[in-house]
């Protein structure tokens, strides 16, 4: 993870020198302030992996790999205003610590800025990545909605819950992986292929995500286990539980979440024995593994040395590895 | 007025053609809502006007046209969830509509589709269009940002609050007539001139609203007369005054709004009386009218004929002729 670590450090750099200097403060000061929160940085880190895959050049990549950072942090500012939470990274949300008129319009601004910090890439490489960028952004915009309606409704199909994991949090990725390969002048099938590559980790990572917080250790997860459980989420877990469970296990995952005969301790350890009962937790680890070769294998046909893919190689495994 | 309501019923048109039938219903229902409340559609007939001064074609036009009344609405739909405000165009604002998060969301694709919209201009053309778009958004998000400044603060200078509504209001109008032209194939300065001409076109039209909500007929304003008094906002003619009042009367300006001992009506009355003793009304309809005429003065140079430039400047008179 040499590489990942280098790049990281450039981006770290390169997000302490946005000033937004001009303009009102308040406006500017969260954007500051979010993007100083850290993090894995996965998606600029990924434009530049990519970007070095293909041999470009650092000094066109980094103002995109911070425009795809600032992406997300724009969706993280606004989720958080829809979804009240109070805390992010150990911090309080933008919202939180400010307001939400705050939010809103820095978030705004962000997205805006994202569409800025494109500009100095030559006209049709800017046109061919600000197609992706909005296809992306349309997509991650119906994954949050998806999420959303997934809340009030009882039944969701695994295909609908794939599809939203995949657009809320997969095609990011994928696109910070072909937009770096795009602009250091990667052949189109090639990028396609990174693209890929993002897809199946990115829906592995979501899976893991899921699994960790149902099936991981409380320590290493950083989290309380079974949040999504008492939240009434709906993770790969808990609808294929409903899909393979028999009569009475389905009338107790339909109806845990607002009866009152049970504690919290217990919603969790019965609906986690449940899903044990029907080896979900088991098929949901094989998904990860399977999207993880997937993933792998997509690298094959990119006519660079092994060299060259090791770092998006050891990307994919570090991410991955948090479910052994 | 012909030209202007031959365009204003294709953009009528082009409106009603986008389904966004693709994706979830509950995110693209609010976009199809707001864009049907209607209005001038000042911002997309101007694309239009611009464009066919130079002779541009409709049809690669008209989508951008339509971005950018979608940019409008956007910020619409945002600043309606900042201002609590309940009610638009005289139908529920969306968020009031559906809910808060919807409307945030549903603003954010907006936003994205409005880049979208551009795809199909040619890549040198697409940059353009697009850094100007951005350079508009930026603008327009600092605006609002210092309007909201502007509501903690008790002395706002003149030349702050001319920013404010450049930036607000003006700048939007603006990048539309230069984006029309410049998609027509018009030279640069060309362009640049209807870029002002916007500038001073929106500006006098925003001084002209302030001016119809204290000095106006209420029944032809379609508003209540005195609203901005009320809310104490930081209007030219307020700034104006509270610059030129002597002593007594320039405490009354500073204390009137949370002082009990004078009803609505009696506040709206004294901060009226004071405004016309010092002549602050006659001064900002003066400086319209400069504006007014400044906008004018920006096409004479344009090398097309006057027939072609006819359309803007009725546009601009019919603009600005409810102050009459």
């Amino acid at each position: 993870m040499l590489r990942y670590k280098a790049l990281l450090q450039q981006i770290e750099d390169f997000i302490a020198q946005q000033g937004y200097e001009q303009g009102p403060n308040k406006l500017y000061e969260p954007i500051k302030y979010i993007m100083g929160l850290g993090g894995k940085r996965m998606r600029p880190v990924s434009v530049l992996l990519a970007n070095e895959m293909f041999d470009g050049k650092l000094d066109t990549a980094l103002p995109v790999a911070y425009a795809m950072e600032l992406f997300h942090n724009f969706t993280l500012v606004h989720d958080d205003i829809m979804d009240e939470a109070t805390m992010r990274r150990g911090k309080e949300t933008v919202h939180q610590k400010y307001d939400v008129t705050t939010g809103i319009l820095s978030g705004d601004v962000m997205l805006i800025y994202v569409y800025r910090y494109f500009e100095h890439l030559p006209p049709a490489l800017f046109q061919e990545a600000i197609k992706l960028l909005n296809d992306t952004g349309i997509k991650v915009c119906e994954g949050q909605q998806y999420d959303i309606d997934f809340e009030t409704q009882s039944a969701v199909s695994e295909g609908k819950y794939f599809t939203m994991i995949e657009y809320k949090t997969a095609v990011l990725l994928a696109c910070c992986l072909q937009i770096g390969a795009l602009i250091a002048g990667a052949e189109k099938k090639d990028a396609v292929s990174l693209y890929r590559f993002g897809i199946h980790t990115g829906t592995a990572f979501q899976l893991m995500d899921d699994w960790l917080d149902t099936f991981g250790d409380e320590a290493a997860f950083g989290k309380t286990i079974g949040g999504d459980i008492l939240q009434g989420k709906q993770t790969y877990l808990l609808i294929k539980a409903k899909e393979l469970a028999n009569y009475e296990d389905k009338a107790f995952l339909n109806g845990y979440l607002n009866d009152n005969a049970y504690t919290d301790n217990e919603k969790v350890t019965q609906v986690t024995q449940i899903m044990r009962k029907y080896q979900v937790d088991e098929m949901a680890r094989q998904l990860m593994e399977s999207r993880h070769q997937q993933a792998l294998q997509q690298l094959e046909g990119i006519a660079v040395s092994a060299e060259k893919k090791q770092p998006l190689i050891d990307m994919a495994n570090q991410l991955l590895q948090r479910t052994v």
